[in-house]
């Protein structure tokens, strides 16, 4: 249970860190689709690890293979599952972790809750599930390009105590944010989280950090009253990810600080239809797109395997000292950007169909 | 669609602020649970509006009627349905809006999305919806407390830039919390918040706030991997409340800011189990509970209706001065505690059931 | 659980036959719909009992009543909560059969399933929750029939071991079938069932019976591959029904008999697409509608509560000796049609919702 | 969409006749039940093309390969994907039929629907999307068997107008069954069906025929009220199945000639239960499970792809005389045996989870 995300366009993610592969079935893409490999591969390989010195050293290919779906190139309106091989396993280096759960981390709560261990400690607790969201995130953002020119791009704005200046959020790309080994767009701050990072792997420890992350070209009418409202959603998206603490989109939580007459975005007329004059709404009212920017900031803890002894419990309760062993980045935000791309495209994607359900006539497509 | 929360015991909402009811369906629940208004009533009230001076003046009564699903007092494992009448409606009190659509209100993006406008603006984008919360929130509370002694308590932990000092999360109580009207719980605090609402008022504006809430009492074991984890599930719950900006649990987004060897929570033997030194994980690791207390804070935006003219523009985009005039309260987090309780009661009662589906061993019922 | 039906086109039903109400949640109607309570009260009233001496003698009004989701006569695209009082409750007259199970019905299984039994015995296995479902059906059939003139015309094809000749489904209709008492729109046998029903009344018996339903200007594309095949759908709506034993479509159990080259339909030119020249496949190929009309036959057992004295155990396996006093008819099918048809448009509504969202274009619509 | 099936134990099939793989996701398993490739690899088997000259002629290995979800041979309560390689692709087989659709076939409303066509025609209906069903349903069988001592035994009881006498339900096996070519355990039946077949094929014809399925050691309480009726979602689990045209369970479509009096089951006493004299509820009473043994017929058309010639039209409405060439079975009901158990295994599986979430004490497991 739990590993599948949408209604109409649904993602279902399978597999461990250290089973023989890992991968999504996508069900519910519209035939007719151009599709390959190579539109997946991108940002899979962007989340990959292995990049960099700031990464995890784990060198996986990462190739992924389409196994269904798929005829001469076009999707067929029918289940389209895609693969990634875990060519690297190396489950020893996980071995040592085995006696006692490790802190922050899934260990204690998955051996509870299932009853069972995965060899790899915290089973589908494992940085390898998100290649089924960038499998879904990836066809979704080539869908709903074609379809509205939508555009979402999310890039580092903090780590630990170290922010990025605001950007401009309409024209903001992925060329410039990947020129930056951590994706953070502002040179001088990226090259300062840069240094955090590289002094926190020195100091075997881990550091947390922001993404930010905006969506462009977006139709009105997106979203469901209540209990799915777009925001809604697109939280549940972005906490899934491992290690996220927060979500907060538009004003956030300094909107909570905010009076009614400073934080209202008042209409205008925007070509044939109403745009606002500012954006703390994040362009979300009553849980359905205006037709602003979305935007949102997501917060993510520092890794919880850290190269650094310390002082816990094994499952029997007795005090053991645990150094973590694995592959790990000190700071995982970097990595995590095409994750947080995918899922605010599978959630879009979804609502994209739902709308056309109910009122295709609401939606205009690219000329 | 959008209106049902929850898998196995789901919740069904209805009702426009000026339809002739609203209400909730809530399927799932099982059977032989005592069960009559007077379990439903005291939350409904808690939220209701025109308690004080601080809320808005509409006088419903909000009595609740059970119209299905129990037998002789108690439930019978089918469908509950729940509705409270709107005695109150007063449409004229809407009719001025309808020629522009309010800033920062549904009034423009349901009409774009549905092709059609409620009488009242926003459709189901009325505070009336939330009764279908508190519903099947204080259904939920009941089974939850008699399985497991779980207790849910909210509170107002900031008012604009006022913030509440901590809590003892461990012993605060809806009794405490209610002592204040306000529903903060630090008496001087409490009292510069009152303050500042009344201000707020007198200017015709509205303010913003936060919300805290603990879950005590939890079974280990609660939460879906990876797209249903509890934190990702209670976040969409929380978004989906009306004015919610921003969801972070444990650490939240100051948890981004550490580093792993500050942040981690140790493991320690607790009585015939584990639990941790701190819980910074806010009593959730890889997605399912430890045991401990969970707890999470909501941030809700100002209220978007406000006495105050705005210069704005009507449908046809022509610029217009809009004044609120409707009944609505200058700060809504005292009104939305139950709300976040109840949202989060449905949460933990929809995952405790899917936890006993697949593995009932795992949890313990109280003696 | 397993009170709702549909993924776009969302039918939650509520009640049990004494309970305050029974009704129904309709979530996914898109908006601007023109709706009355008159657009539903003809369908409810159709099946309502007492309607001739065929039929139980219970007189509710079964007077509809729309709590939600419409203003202004259209509907908002929001839930629409329709509810019927039940003012006939009468729950002596179950009060008899408490001691022992009424053999066939659901006391015994609903007792052990859900841990109580509820006053009337089989709670929610009541003929009263038919009214959500003919609920959903009728409007789902109003927005079907403007958007595509479809049509769905159900009717008794047998009583017993009477049965009716074949009918034109091109031709037939609602008001040719009312003309008989018992909805046989042959005449001749018509009266021979009603002789067999009375004889059936009169012997303290019930007899059971068949309904076959057409469903006409059904667009090509309707139903999704695999698990959720138009039939499977339908298959699934029809036996959800009440006493129902069987479903088949098109050559149906007879097509088991047959070669293929006998049965298949072959492809023939039709204004600018193809048809069949026979319709042995219903309608449906593949799981999905080819734009021949769609028919199936339901077949009903006997009613399971007859005024004959049947030697029986009690809950506690005591044999004890039972008589049915409760009113009931004798032969169910006549009452059902509407059930029949109203299944039938759920479904439909539902697979037309899902075709738009992912092929908008496929469908055409009525000038 | 329509891939899926399944609330709680959900199995999403993928894969074409012609792509890379078929396979399934299953998600919802129980952790710690023991599972390797040998416990699906027999339903496989059974299912596969090219046993016997009374089979298609493919010859695939059907070598099933699990990708994730188990660990040291026990499931990890994670999703488990398996494979089958398409290893004996052939589309030029299909090549020839791409000019006209192919008659009752999914040809047609596929490209109708989709708006594009698989290159063997049908996309998804294809007779290797079995595999997900019995992947699905094996591991079912498997977690059924421990827990409840449940069995699952289907065998065919007609082949064209040639009915096998009526099978002791208690007792039959699918080794019994399996000594049969054509799976009817009654020997003479068994070689007149073969007959039959035998000459159908010489006159390159198909037949259809109907299979017969007993579920035996059922819990009480299995099933949910109104529209997820155990024998609703069996009916619609079977008419999932390619070809299938009819459903039927207990007394069936004869129990609609019957009268209450001789159709009711009486109760008796049963060990420390109640059970009924006869089953004509086929062991469903208001949809429940009554702990009686379940059993349904299924009927199937004849095979469409027959190699006589047969005046169609092609796309454009031309008359086209069509041979069909690909490799098809005369009679498919010996191979869909294994399938109607499949389908049978999963939807008690996912019944009896959902049992267990809302009364695990209902229900006993096996000593």
């Amino acid at each position: 249970m739990g590993n599948s995300f949408g209604k109409l366009y649904t993602v279902t993610g399978f597999g461990e860190s250290h089973s023989p592969a890992v991968g999504a079935v996508i069900d519910g893409c519209p035939a007719g689709i151009p599709l390959s490999e190579l539109d997946i591969q991108p940002q899979l390989t962007r989340r990959r690890p292995g990049q960099n010195k700031y990464t995890t050293p784990r060198n996986e290919a990462d190739a992924v293979r389409i196994l269904s779906g798929i005829d001469r190139g076009v999707t067929l309106g029918t289940p389209i599952c895609l693969i990634v091989e875990n060519t690297n396993q190396k489950p020893g280096d996980y071995a040592e972790m085995v006696p006692a759960p490790r802190p922050s981390h899934a260990d204690f709560t998955y051996k509870e809750k299932f009853g069972v261990a995965a060899s790899s400690g915290g089973g589908r607790a494992s940085a390898r599930e998100a290649i089924a969201r960038v499998c879904g995130g990836a066809l979704a953002e080539k869908v709903l390009g074609s379809w509205f020119g939508m555009e979402i791009v999310a890039w580092v704005s903090s780590v630990g105590t170290i922010d990025a200046p605001a950007v401009d959020m309409n024209t903001i790309s992925r060329e410039t944010i990947d020129e930056s080994m951590i994706r953070c767009p502002h040179q001088k701050t990226s090259e300062a989280m840069l240094e955090l990072i590289n002094n926190t792997r020195k100091s075997a420890d881990s550091i947390g950090g922001r993404i930010t992350c905006v969506i462009r070209h977006v139709p009105v009418g997106l979203g469901q009253p209540v209990f799915e409202k777009l925001e809604a959603v697109l939280a549940q998206a972005m906490l899934s990810l491992p290690a996220v603490k927060g979500f907060e989109f538009g004003s956030g939580f300094e909107g909570s600080r905010m009076t009614g007459s400073t934080h209202n975005d008042l209409f205008v007329k925007k070509d044939d239809t109403l745009g606002t004059k500012t954006n703390r709404s994040g362009g979300i009212q009553g849980g359905i797109s205006n037709g602003e920017n979305i935007y949102f900031t997501v917060a993510f803890k520092p890794t919880a395997t850290i190269g650094t002894a310390q002082m816990t419990a094994d499952y029997e309760g007795n005090e053991v000292e645990l150094i973590g062993k694995g592959r790990h980045d000190p700071c995982v935000v970097g990595r995590a950007v095409p994750m947080v791309e995918s899922m605010a495209a599978m959630v879009m994607m979804d609502m994209a169909l739902r709308q056309r359900a109910v009122n295709p006539a609401s939606l205009t497509y690219k000329a």
